[in-house]
């Protein structure tokens, strides 16, 4: 049988970049999709507890391509519990518009869907383009997928972890290649942004600056800027293993 | 001058809890609180990119409460930037309603302004008790979080770590001590509930059943289960460090 590959994202269904995983994807096997039907930005590993969730198909549905109005980690569960016809083999979610690197990952609705699924017991990959470009060339990112999904698939990715996949923002001759790397420490800094409405009262939105000088040479921010591939083998686990002997001031 | 504690939650301004730990963080210091304007849960690190932010005081203002429409790591980062007379010593979260041990930390608001804190450089403690009741007697966990203070005010956190502090359901003299833990895998499983509305289209509630079988002896599920606080040090990095040597085959 061939490989099933259930698809999400976090910029929603209609994004150029969801469209293009789903066709280097259906090189490799079968295909379910289960994208927010709008976009999900910044909404990390949120899961919606306080209305319940709605599912459209897109088209007929014939094709098992759905649209959900929840999170991306609500359209994990919501696949491959009631839309996948059997187990997914690979959870993939992307291609994202802009840098999941370093700290980003900590907010970002592609890798919650990464997260939701390695917790649910699924291989798992994110994909993100350096890009927030409409006219970002995804066939770019084309060799660069390939290879990881074949790899993926030939040796399957160890269990209880996942993958975060970010790709340069260069033609596909001109990326270097592909290093496994860990995350880099970074900031934001400066992150809201006030405003006055027309009537005078206050507002802020949020925006910042990414600051993440000197990463280390075995991070993702370092690979990145080198012109290489990234890929992060992460987990579902905060503990800070390194901090353990040093708080032990807190027991009694 | 005393310490300034900024106080945040998921559960929202008006939720017991909040105030509750605003009451026992003032025995120690001055506090600023800038909550969820509603329910937050479920959360997780998410902020809010695509619309803008609005800040209530509440009553006069002249406490230094603030309701805020955004996540709970939005509300960290408009705190200490736009609503702290100072840098806050510690940024603390809650207390939660319900557990935020093992994997429930990923989807948490309140654990996501505690990362959101760390993120930023700030001492941070999320605050949960393993109770879902109206009635929950907040009053039992005084003793505990006092410690906690006292301790993170004596002895700092160890930078870029923060602490995931759980509380069990059990009245103060039953509590057998506080334990320094790592986070207990698990999962939720059977997540999505199918109903049918009255004009017979399907919808699904988030719901679910918490499977955490014979938790390791060192982790914050098994110390709660034993009637003792956990204290689990979490830092914002997913990078699964066991899984590195045994991925290299994604590198070209």
């Amino acid at each position: 049988m061939k490989p099933l590959f259930l698809i999400t994202n976090d910029d929603g269904y209609y994004s150029r970049g969801l469209q293009h995983l789903v066709s280097v994807a259906g090189e490799f096997g079968d295909v379910v999709v289960m994208a927010p039907d709008r976009n999900a930005s910044g909404l990390s590993t949120s899961i919606t507890t306080s209305r319940p969730l709605r599912v459209h198909p897109v088209g007929n549905g014939a094709e098992n391509h759905f649209a959900c109005d929840g999170t991306p980690a609500d359209c994990v569960k919501m696949g491959y519990e009631h839309f996948c016809p059997r187990r997914p083999d690979i959870v993939l979610s992307g291609i994202n518009y802009g840098s999941n690197a370093s700290i980003n990952v900590i907010y970002s609705g592609t890798i919650g869907a990464v997260l939701e699924a390695c917790l649910d017991g699924f291989a798992a990959i994110g994909f993100s383009v350096l890009s927030h470009s409409p006219e970002t060339d995804f066939n770019a990112c084309t060799p660069t997928i390939r290879h990881i999904l074949q790899q993926a698939l030939l040796h399957p990715i160890p269990a209880g972890s996942a993958l975060n996949v970010n790709i340069p923002r260069l033609p596909a001759n001109q990326i270097k290649g592909v290093k496994v790397c860990r995350q880099a420490q970074a900031q934001w800094v400066d992150s809201l942004e006030k405003r006055t409405d027309p009537i005078g009262r206050p507002y802020w939105w949020m925006t910042g600056k990414f600051v993440c000088d000197n990463p280390p040479h075995d991070s993702d921010q370092y690979a990145l800027n080198q012109g290489y591939v990234s890929v992060v083998p992460i987990r579902p686990d905060f503990t800070d293993y390194a901090a353990f002997g040093s708080i032990q001031y807190f027991e009694k």
